[in-house]
């Protein structure tokens, strides 16, 4: 076995000297000033203690450090995972008591080891099953709820729900407790991060501030706003006009430790933490895998689910919950040029430092402005153009997405995110049950057969070549059956039938049976029936079957060579029918096999 | 609408002459003596009171006759589907409770109503996606247990359960109270059974008895034991020597009547009636389509599919239990000479005849000789054959069969059932989701391609085709881009990959992302990407994308003419490059889509 496989720092580690330490410093003080609010953030949008956020944003970083095989991926808490992480734990526990705490931490830990698992037997594949348009829905979905689950908090009212019906009601009901303060406090925060994303830069060049510089600024530009909101929250004595605010939070770090186990608790989170797996893992590798492009780096899709598993774990065992790469901090520390993962290792030393000297003036701090940032930063998740590309392209997928996005707003997450992938599963299945096929022909001058429906093509009388477009297996077993023999019977006077098989890519025994009844309803037709252009894996699994033995024509390798040894059968019947009257209908010729 | 598609019976009703009638009555007589029995014997098996299967031998295969297709499939009671309403039926009230019944008759409605649903609205495709080795591997099990099930009645012990581990644990414990007198019954019963099936026609001929009624007489053994055991039991009163008999069931036929419906026990049942609906139109549809091509016939599963759900609705009304097409029963009624439906019909009114006379006498009857009855029927399904033809011809398929089969014995037949549907489409889903691909040259003195590793082709150096075998969806799509690009990296100097897409049956939009990856990726590395035997349903969605327009290099309509075009390309460019230095590197040509 080879150790640098399972920790990839062992590989880069060697590699490491003073120009790829001062890029990654400088990567993680950056990604450092950007993760800070966001963590504290999306642990809001879990329901959690705003510190449990910035729990989540150290260990799981070293983690990744030691076995992530991406540069350039920050890990942390996400927004898309915080709304699943509230989802799941919100059904086991009243938000702010304690067992909502842990039931978090258990359920970082379950993901964490089920990624781990996943990783090391190779299982990364089952990610495949989660289609780009399926995702693309799901966040888009997601980001909806998301922005109007902090509704609530800029406006001062109490929310509920992680599906849209829930919120909706629960902010109509309650619109009537808003709070002034709140709601000014929510707004300027909100235009101010919405001015520092799509404004300050330009701005900061029209004084001539130096690109390098300005870049810094604008990614500190939210912590700014954090400390403009808490000066004013603590200069108006806002938390006494009912304003929310984040309140008195432990010092420090806390013990490494992870909470009692409930065997229950634990059951019921396994669906969960299976769901908030495979989609933080699918997020967090096209992350990996977009930017790694950039470099022409190599990303392991199973390595990658052993560095995630670790990051989860670590989350459990530093009090935080689940985490996964991140599009818009990854994309952050690869800018400012993360070189190894050791640039998430001192992000893990920055946040940890800050947790020690933030805690003490996060009391002041309004959750609205946390709301704010949240509301920024999910706007970037939400995009439709998804529907328009799938509906100009594939009823079928846009079918997938629509079914994930309604479900995903109405139902919740996980029943959306299951929808989504049980329709296109569906989908393909059905697809799969009623396969094209087409009647061939000769285009002139070539050797090549095509559908005489849509090419000008030559065919011969009384052979008739149907190319089927599909493996052959149990759900469309029968359907060719009928297929075959409803071709057959609308041509008569045929005396061969040739199956191309170009597109057949597996024959399953249940597709094996019907070809044998297709074979012996065709001989007592007295039509012979012929394949051509097998492939060699599906005919070292025909080869020793009794279909072949039994074959009334014969196996050839190209469609053409099946319809020259036709026409040089025919000819010989035609000269023994001359020679020897008798004979009358052409013998069957023996069976031979290429 | 034509009313003789949802009314078969207007049909054949038209040609009804007296050579018909004969034959029906004829083929009525034998089944009824048939049927009678197995009735009783399979209402016991479903932990029903025995007239309960002489009920679900009448209205049904009236309902049938007006809407089935099939002239000679007998609908009634079977074995499997008995077993399974005992599962279904089992979990929610106490054998021989009134509710136990009410259930039954509930289910049958279910049924009827889902199958007549599924017709209407043509899903019978959904019946597909049961294989031929499932199902045989699901019936071989559920004999084994049915057997196992009657080992209590043969011997007067009780037993429980509908899966091995606990019939057998209950027929371990229960062992000490044999009851002598029961066995005796049991054996003399089973042993009769068997020599008729066996041998009695043989002995017969020995006396020189004719064909035909030596055919009737074979037929009748089994109603003929039912008289002998029933006057042994009465002449030696055995019910008082501990001998479980059937006692007094109400005479003569129940109103036409619906228990009433409690919403609690229709929910409950829903899941078990799908499976009974589906496991039953497959058994049946099988029976009646094997039967139907030694004639001629054609079946309609659609209306087969209402067919089946007016059975199982009218067995609802009459006070019967879930119904289906029999094996057995359909191949005497076959062999018999029935020649329409109302075949059928007749054995209805025979079998009611029956019900009027035969149930005062019934109170006699042992139950062991109904036991003997099931055994001896039930053997005929018992096929380990099925296992050894899976693994010879493929893993996978026997994989399927195994885990049905294994499944079925030891966590009951509708765990059973889902998991072997559930894993050969798992089994298909990987399968297609890693791909065969591979690399093809030229059949020397053809334009056929094939595989390098498997034939003796030409390829061209700097040209690189690969045929891909499957579609292309979301389960592949990363697949492809990695084995795409695997490919190229391992052959240095390329200039041009060709995908040669001859089976490629669909490209979803996951799919057409990779593609368009694969597409820049190779861009960048200045190799020019083609596509070959694009089929027409993929190329029409192909044809309006970015993916097409920007395609490097070309689609063409054979992987030969890409051949061609790939070696005149390189012509061009070497001219140009010989007349203009300053050229380098060949421009790209622009895309021309056929």
């Amino acid at each position: 076995m080879n150790l640098k496989t399972y920790f990839p720092i062992l590989d880069w580690g060697r590699r490491y000297n003073r120009q790829t330490l001062t890029s990654d410093l400088i990567a993680a003080v950056i990604v450092t000033i950007m993760l800070i609010p966001q963590s504290l953030a999306y642990a809001l949008l879990a329901g959690l203690p705003p510190e449990v956020g910035l729990y989540a944003s150290v260990l799981p970083l070293v983690a990744y450090a030691i076995f992530g095989t991406s540069s350039a991926l920050a890990v942390g808490p996400v927004a898309v995972v915080s709304l699943m992480t509230a989802t799941a734990v919100g059904r086991l526990a009243a938000e702010g008591s304690v067992d909502y705490t842990s039931a978090a931490i258990i359920l970082a830990l379950l993901s964490g080891v089920m990624l781990a698992l996943m990783g090391l037997f190779r299982l990364g594949f089952i990610a495949n099953f989660l289609s780009h348009p399926v995702i693309s829905g799901f966040i888009t979905a997601s980001g909806l709820i998301i922005a109007t689950s902090q509704v609530g908090g800029l406006l001062g009212i109490k929310t509920e729900g992680h599906a849209m019906p829930d919120l909706l009601m629960s902010i109509i009901e309650n619109i009537g407790q808003i709070n002034g303060h709140t709601v000014a406090v929510g707004f300027v925060a909100l235009a101010l991060l919405l001015w520092i994303r799509l404004d300050l830069k330009n701005w900061l060049a029209r004084f001539g501030v130096p690109k390098g510089p300005a870049t810094v600024i604008v990614r500190a530009g939210p912590v700014l706003v954090v400390f403009l909101t808490m000066a004013w929250s603590g200069l108006l004595e806002l938390g006494a006009k009912g304003v929310s605010l984040v309140g008195q939070v432990p010092q420090g770090l806390p013990l490494l430790t992870l909470p009692s186990f409930n065997l229950d608790t634990v059951q019921q989170l396994l669906v969960p933490a299976l769901i908030i797996s495979i989609v933080g893992f699918v997020e967090s590798i096209s992350v990996a895998q977009t930017l790694a492009a950039k470099r022409r780096e190599r990303i392991s899709p199973n390595q990658e689910l052993i560095g995630l598993g670790a990051s989860n774990i670590a989350a459990a065992i530093g009090g935080g919950y689940p985490v996964t790469g991140g599009f818009a901090r990854s994309v952050v520390n690869f800018d400012a040029g993360a070189a190894t993962p050791a640039a998430g290792a001192f992000t893990a030393i920055g946040i940890a430092a800050a947790t020690l000297l933030l805690t003490p003036f996060l009391a002041l701090l309004p959750k609205a402005t946390l709301s704010a940032t949240i509301v920024i930063a999910v706007l970037t998740l939400v995009d439709f153009s998804i529907l328009a590309r799938a509906w100009r392209y594939s009823k079928a997928d846009f079918a997938a997405v629509a079914l994930t996005l309604a479900g995903t707003l109405l139902l919740g997450v996980e029943i959306g995110i299951s929808l989504g992938v049980g329709a296109s599963i569906l989908i393909f299945l059905y697809r799969s049950s009623q396969p094209h096929a087409a009647v061939v022909g000769l285009v002139p001058g070539t050797e090549h057969y095509r559908n005489v429906k849509r090419h000008k093509v030559d065919t011969v009388p009384g052979v008739l070549s149907i190319r089927i477009d599909e493996s052959l297996y149990f759900a469309n077993a029968h359907y060719l059956e009928d297929l075959v023999i409803a071709q057959v019977a609308a041509n008569p006077g045929l005396t061969d039938v040739v199956l191309m098989c170009s597109a057949v890519n597996a024959i399953d025994m249940s597709a094996l049976e019907s070809l044998e009844a297709i074979a012996s309803r065709l001989k007592d037709m007295n039509v012979r029936l012929h394949l051509s252009e097998v492939k060699g894996p599906v005919m070292d699994r025909l080869a020793g079957t009794d279909f072949v033995a039994h074959l009334s024509g014969q196996v050839h390798l190209s469609q053409h060579q099946a319809m020259l040894a036709i026409a040089q059968h025919r000819l010989a019947a035609a000269d023994a029918d001359g020679t020897q009257k008798s004979a009358g209908r052409a013998p069957q010729q023996a069976a031979t096999h290429p």
